[in-house]
């Protein structure tokens, strides 16, 4: 979600819903923590600045995270609450226009101040005023608190897929933390799961939270298929690579082959020639060799595209992808750790991979969708224009967040999140 | 079509369909004859000129299409054809990346040669060859000469649109040609038209000649809906202006919001403040108070989508569109001919009117597509991302060139097409 | 002059300058026959393109030069004068802020109306009463009027430059007119030319016409130096190619070298690289080799710069220019014809070259310098920053039209002058 | 100096002249420690972010100073030196191209690492080292330490100017430090200072320390004139203002009108509309009302030579004013200290005072000059194009750096530097 999650959510009933006040104050103080966890890393510098305009500071993403709180719960539900600092409603605000105007996006990075240390206090403050607020509210800020704490484990991904980008962009390349992958073993032999045609359900049914993009629960109808059982690994894509494959204009949508000349893509991002002749890649631990059996990662929309059509296959749909799915298998444990690089291929249930996968959908509204009415309903509705839905989740993504309808979406050109896809073909 | 036609087209078999070479023979020479009328009352000076990247000289457009049949047909079918001048497979390819390198697109405006006369001898010389080779080619050719017709056709719709373009960034404000309209009359109460749920075959069947993007034909479930029964009228769209539709986010995509503050929308394109602070319309025929009855035209998507969001309805998806229509009748007379303005609302049957109709849905492949291998087959899938369907037609569409299943489709932030919308709602 | 010529010109005493009436009808009559000779081989098409926002249309030079006597001399000096058009005003202003708005530089090249034909009427008309003025018209306005020849004059330069431009972006290469050049010829030795330090009179004396910017003429102290005979030759051009001109920082001055990288420059402009590896120049009479004599032209004055960091010797400063030619010789015979590229080096006077020169002087004004006040105090004085002098004249110069005082300016990037330099040293 | 100091530099003799190595070490150590202590307000984040591409961050300032002294001489000069960190040639090169590659300017805000507390490590490595060097290195090395303080002295004005912008773009307007200022005062009434016509020395005569762009001395014919005693006013300015400086063209060059109008200038920058209509100001001590008494400052030459055009004079040439200053006193007292904005004026010296000051003069080399060989020489010369002098000193320059001969200079939009102007006229 390069913008994000939203309204209409239900109280949740499900392993992921708070079943009591009780539960919810657990929750909130860990996906709080959590937050803290993985800015803990980062010095005061890290966490300060912006390389490029889609990414954002780690302290921006803690201070925008906790205005969310104070904006949507604190100030609507408590008369006698003082806003920590009521210019951060300006300086903290991402695209709420039904709130006010806002700090420009491409200009995070200049802030200074408010200092980190600032920005934890800000923290401090509206936690304290969160945890009473969770033993008195009504259920429908519980309602919109779920809401919340779903928003911050988006960036939380975010967080740590800007970071990537920031460490990137300088020379001397810090590392994150450092993880062990293995980097000579191959991925499995991608095996075939069939999708029977007919009508197929889609959409999230229950009263477990979901983002409003993922309702009304409606029917589609699907003509048979069969869908790789696990995306496309470096070694494969490496194939394509060696067939021309960012040479060659008959793979490529126009849009992707403007761009693909225009920033002189070679390789996925991240990816930098080895002295070897071969490819090296950036990550949260630092440059390293390929690890042919990872899923390729950081590949645009058009790029996912074009191996699709040199292989002969095609991406999924999300339909098709969220039916096998539900076939096959798949959701995380919520025992699952945030990694800094995807695991190896092989192992996981077949929908429960470590990068985002691109469909070959439009990210549309399902058939009588409507938006939350107020700020809340800027959550999703407006980005329904100009992105591609992709599934999943991804190495990044907090435990226990994923669900099988979970629509996350970015414009085709996006290559700075774990992204990545899988094959199809008609029957 | 930002650009295109295609390929895989079967030779047609209904009232547009030539049912013999001697068929084939009138068709060639009456389209390529209406190009010229177009271009007629254009001077050299008017032909040469290229307003903005997305826009071509008509000259160009002339060229162009001749180079189509040169290069498709005449080369591959004519071992002793002899091109007029090997350079213009340089200068009039437009986007065949097959076909090899090309002029870019936004200096068209700076070919002053070859002459406005020099383009006139090409298309009598690809006319010669051509009208030879309709009495002997097999049939695989007739099909691509069908295909290279539908072509010129498009381009015809295309030209009328860039000299308005062009047209309207000349302070003096030249015009194409007269042609009266009321500007008195008011559009009659839209009514709903209902479409039931179900499964729908979407997607043209037949022999008759089509895109390949039509294809193939394919069922969908759509849920029940209504549908209006005609555009939305210039006169709504003032009442939604008149109530800040330019100024709240809140109706607005995110993506269209920032468009139109960047642009600085206030209006449909090529509507100027008028003395009285009214409006009034640039057209072909000149500039002229603005006419309530007529559709409104010339917006974005963004703008159809802000509109739809104020009136509480919603846009039709292209397959309720598609289905509607099957149901509730269009498709526009042979005899129609090619207007400079829509005709004012009413009258026509439901879905035959002079906007092309902004849909709710993304540009995509039908599930089995797959483009023609080689050049032709570039011509319309790969533009399948970031753009929206439209369909109908509009009041330059060439006449005999729309149907029920014809997909035209441009990025969601272009004005200057004849675009307008209508309204639905689920029931 | 990207921008030029202007005001307090008092009538002219040498052999340009008119001594009666009757010799400003012959003059007035000449010069602007000039330009329609000069448009003459130009087809409609051709008049009408623009190739980049520095460059105009060649009608648009044919339409300014007319509007620039309708309003600084007819309308002032005739009450019954009717202009033409009175839209001509916005559309065809350069840059004079006194005037009024004006239609956008970059835009010129969509003006297909008003027409090539209709430019020669407007021409027509404004010389008939013209040249009803010049018979019965004050001194003054004889000032002005010579004012309005020699800014013609300039734009008949500008008009060769232009579409120099605009045929080499056409990828055929369009060829103005022929004109043969030897190929084969060396330039004579360069010639060191004594200038003894000292005070030296600058600027212009007498009672001839000049711009505004040669005066006052004042003193100023220069050091003893000496200065090449002729400008430097693309021979001797390519040596400095050859040593790695283009490749080596320490030669270039710094914003120099950020253009030459960002614009990947290689060579002068209009050269491309030739089959056997060397290089081929494009010129008003088609594409051909190299010719060693001639002096190198199309040269920036970071490219001028860099040549003589390397040489070990530096640009003249406008003053030592000056007041060489005044001690060594130079002057274009007003019999001289406009050539379309420059002669080669050897015969001519030392400062009667075919190609501006660089200078080391930034575009200053002369010490005691006012502006006439109007807007014809535009034309020189408001473009007094970021620009350097060039002296002399090139060979697309009209006869004449130079003299030993003649001030011309572009900013250091420019290109598509007929610029090149010639060295200077201390002594 | 938008970038700058330079070589060439004998060791110095007056008051500012170290006269032993003894000597040399306490500079040094000054030095050095007031770069920290203009540091020591600044957070990490603050010395971290860079807020255009023009500024830099404090941290880069800090090592780059410090990267100077490594690079020029204790590399060359000590066979066992060992970098701190191999990785900061490529980190903090400004613009020596002969050094080799650096990281791109823009892009220097997104350094979080080499965090801040290990710059201060590196300056601590340096300074060990250098103290060193200073008790045993041979007189030429003297020199070039010599420049490099001087250097640091530059950049430690950057250090302040840049801050300055870095928080204007916060929309809590940080303060550096808190200073006061008389918002009350009125300037004295400007004199009139005679400087005689004639034959004028121009340039650094004797052994003391000056940049190579200082030299040669030389001689320049005067034309008389007068001079005003100080800058313009404030108070001043706004009359300027109040006549519709900023909305008439006529007094404007035209690439300054130009900019004026795309960036929408209305006032100096760091101005902002008050809520009484008035102005207010931003500092480095946080926003205030303007103070009359001021010299008017952050205004670029186009503004400073659109009020000399309006109030009927001109500006001055960095020869006149070189020449009055010589004539009627001026250098700052060693024992000022740095001030966050300029005093009110009266009471100083004429030539002594706390803004920059814009001359008419453009920044060309001087008669003879030629820069050093080797990187140092890429210093001061490569930046003669395209920028205009400025002459005197700023408030924030440090206390010592300043003399009758030094030449600063940007382009002529530059605004985020404190400068100003004062006016001139012809006798």
């Amino acid at each position: 979600m390069q913008q994000n999650p939203a309204a209409r959510a239900p109280v949740t009933s499900d392993a992921r819903r708070p079943n009591s006040r009780f539960d919810m104050l657990d929750r909130y103080r860990a996906v709080r923590g959590a937050t803290e966890a993985l800015a803990a890393p980062l010095s005061a510098e890290d966490q300060t600045i912006q390389s490029m305009p889609d990414a954002s500071p780690t302290k921006w993403h803690r201070a925008h995270t906790t205005w969310f709180f104070e904006t949507f719960v604190l100030t609507p539900q408590r008369r006698d609450y003082r806003p920590f600092d009521t210019r951060y409603g300006y300086l903290f605000n991402s695209y709420y226009e039904a709130v006010g105007p806002r700090h420009a996006r491409p200009a995070r990075g200049i802030l200074s101040r408010p200092s980190v240390d600032e920005i934890a206090r800000y923290r401090a403050h509206v936690d304290r005023a969160m945890l009473d607020v969770i033993e008195a509210a009504p259920a429908e800020f519980l309602t919109l608190i779920e809401l919340g704490l779903n928003h911050e484990q988006q960036h939380q991904e975010l967080l740590l897929t800007d970071i990537k980008h920031a460490f990137w962009n300088n020379p001397i390349r810090p590392s994150y933390r450092a993880e062990a992958v293995p980097v000579e073993a191959r991925a499995p032999t991608m095996q075939w799961l069939d999708l029977p045609g007919g009508i197929h359900e889609i959409g999230h049914r229950g009263d477990a939270f979901c983002f409003d993009n993922e309702q009304p629960v409606h029917r589609v109808l699907l003509r048979p298929c069969r869908i790789g059982d696990r995306p496309t690994s470096v070694g494969e894509y490496l194939a394509f690579m060696a067939d021309g494959g960012y040479e060659r204009p008959e793979f490529w949508l126009s849009d992707g082959w403007a761009m693909a000349q225009a920033e002189q893509w070679r390789a996925p991002f991240y990816w930098e020639p080895a002295e070897d002749g071969g490819w090296r890649v950036h990550t949260l631990g630092g440059t390293r060799p390929l690890a042919p059996a990872e899923p390729v990662s950081h590949v645009s929309y058009y790029e996912a595209a074009a191996y699709a059509q040199w292989s002969g296959k095609r991406l999924p749909t999300e339909f098709e992808y969220e039916g096998a799915r539900r076939r096959h298998g798949g959701g995380s444990s919520p025992e699952r750790t945030v990694r800094i690089h995807p695991a190896p291929l092989g192992g996981a249930a077949p929908f429960d991979q470590d990068v985002w996968e691109w469909t070959l959908s439009s990210y549309s509204p399902y058939p009588g969708y409507r938006a939350a009415v107020g700020a809340i309903g800027e959550y999703n509705g407006k980005f329904m224009s100009s992105q591609m839905v992709l599934r999943g989740r991804s190495c990044v993504t907090p435990p226990g967040h994923e669900r099988a309808t979970y629509r996350n979406f970015f414009p085709p050109s996006a290559r700075w999140q774990f992204s990545g896809f899988r094959l199809a073909e008609d029957l």
